[in-house]
């Protein structure tokens, strides 16, 4: 028998490890779905890639989950999302969302943040796409952008706080700080494990989380689709991998705070 | 008219940027070689990933420089040279040294070095090549391994000093100073650049720069093979790479001091 289209589940792809941070939030708000998670950890990182590779590698990646019937996408990587979305929206008929929007239209809704930051990859922040979106709603925001390619390795590290950390934070953030940007958007499916420690640097400023913002779009999404799974259990996280399972097993830890079982390889 | 063999040029292959160190090592020695280089930049790092990976991408690197009629082949990468050497050896008949041998020989030939530091990626390390090259000729040798991922992006960052990379340093190196190590092999292609801050923190210890020692290693494999070009003007350099042309170029400059051409973008 097959299973009714709703039932589905939601598929989630991101460069490796960070898109957790995403499916964290879905699975708190949608604790019913379904989830398949594929991280392309054989060609990690794409944030220091072209435009015309970043595109290829992330066809590759919808056709697994398409493979795997998922029911939508979510685009978790913000590399991905900046270069390669409005392309996969081209090509498939599948529901595709990625960060961005979400996270710029949480910046849209706040009053008064005139002065907005974003951080992220060196190529999603190249890409000027977060600015556009954002100019192409409200024309007199003043948009910052800082590429912070450091972030990425030190959360990979586990050093999530301490004199580096802070050091690197400073290095980067110092140019958003004297100009008292309202509020921040982490353009990074990596830079949420660094919101206390950036927070704190940055007093004051509204910290933007796209991957909870993502959540909700998703939820919404689903919502208007009549796509909700009417699943009444916890639902099933399948995990894979293109390479290096058992360091991403270890890493998950890190984003999920728990254990998840050791993810199949797959070649894409 | 097809070129002499020894006319060839010299292969060298990385898994991006890093391996330049090498070439410019190679082209100090041996001015009159010609040079292709390939930097594999669309699946940068392979500091982090498997084994079967990396001989996958190593072998499809090797066979884009045979299909350029090279006449020997410089691994530049210390994480492939680890990790595919010895099955890129089984599978073609071409001379290839990597730069671990390299590195090992140097450290051996130092009077009284029984207490040695690698550092390097984490497959590197991980792999255990090292260790196991410098125990099998002097079993009593005390050898300490420490990977040190934030070196890489911290120098493709631009920054080989000041407060970030010298508390990254002291954060991996402690131990080797606490322990007096006697001399530490550079285990990775980047970290030359870091050698001057690495010395200053490891005072006394003598310090093995692979690139230097590879660049050798091929001039005594020429020579031994008569090999060597019979040229008697500065040899081509032609740069491959599989994206991000640009960046590398932009790079280069930081690895080489000098300017080169924007390399050609090849699929592998």
């Amino acid at each position: 028998m097959t299973k009714k289209f709703n039932n589905r589940p939601i598929g989630i792809f991101d460069s490796g490890v960070g898109g957790l941070t995403v499916l964290k939030e879905i699975e708190r708000l949608l604790p019913f779905e379904d989830i398949i998670y594929f991280g392309d950890t054989a060609r990690v990182p794409y944030g220091n890639k072209s435009k015309s590779t970043i595109v290829k590698f992330s066809t590759e990646c919808t056709l697994f989950l398409l493979k795997n019937k998922v029911k939508m996408i979510v685009i978790a990587c913000n590399t991905s999302s900046a270069l390669a979305l409005e392309h996969l929206r081209n090509v498939f008929t599948i529901p595709i969302i990625g960060v961005i929007t979400a996270g710029v239209n949480k910046v849209l809704s706040l009053n008064s943040a005139d002065k907005i930051g974003i951080i992220g990859t060196r190529s999603t922040i190249v890409s000027g796409s977060y600015e556009r979106e954002i100019q192409s709603f409200n024309r007199k925001a003043k948009v910052y952008s800082q590429a912070c390619p450091l972030f990425v390795p030190l959360v990979e590290e586990g050093l999530l706080k301490g004199k580096i950390v802070n050091q690197a934070i400073d290095m980067y953030l110092k140019r958003f700080s004297k100009n008292r940007v309202d509020a921040v958007i982490l353009g990074c499916t990596h830079y949420p494990l660094l919101k206390p420690q950036i927070s704190r640097y940055l007093k004051g400023t509204f910290i933007v989380d796209s991957a909870k913002e993502v959540a909700s779009y998703t939820k919404t999404l689903l919502l208007s689709k009549n796509l909700l799974s009417s699943n009444k259990y916890k639902g099933k996280k399948i995990f894979y991998v293109s390479d290096e399972p058992m360091a991403f097993a270890r890493l998950a830890k890190l984003f999920l705070k728990r254990k998840i079982p050791t993810p199949k390889i797959v070649n894409v």
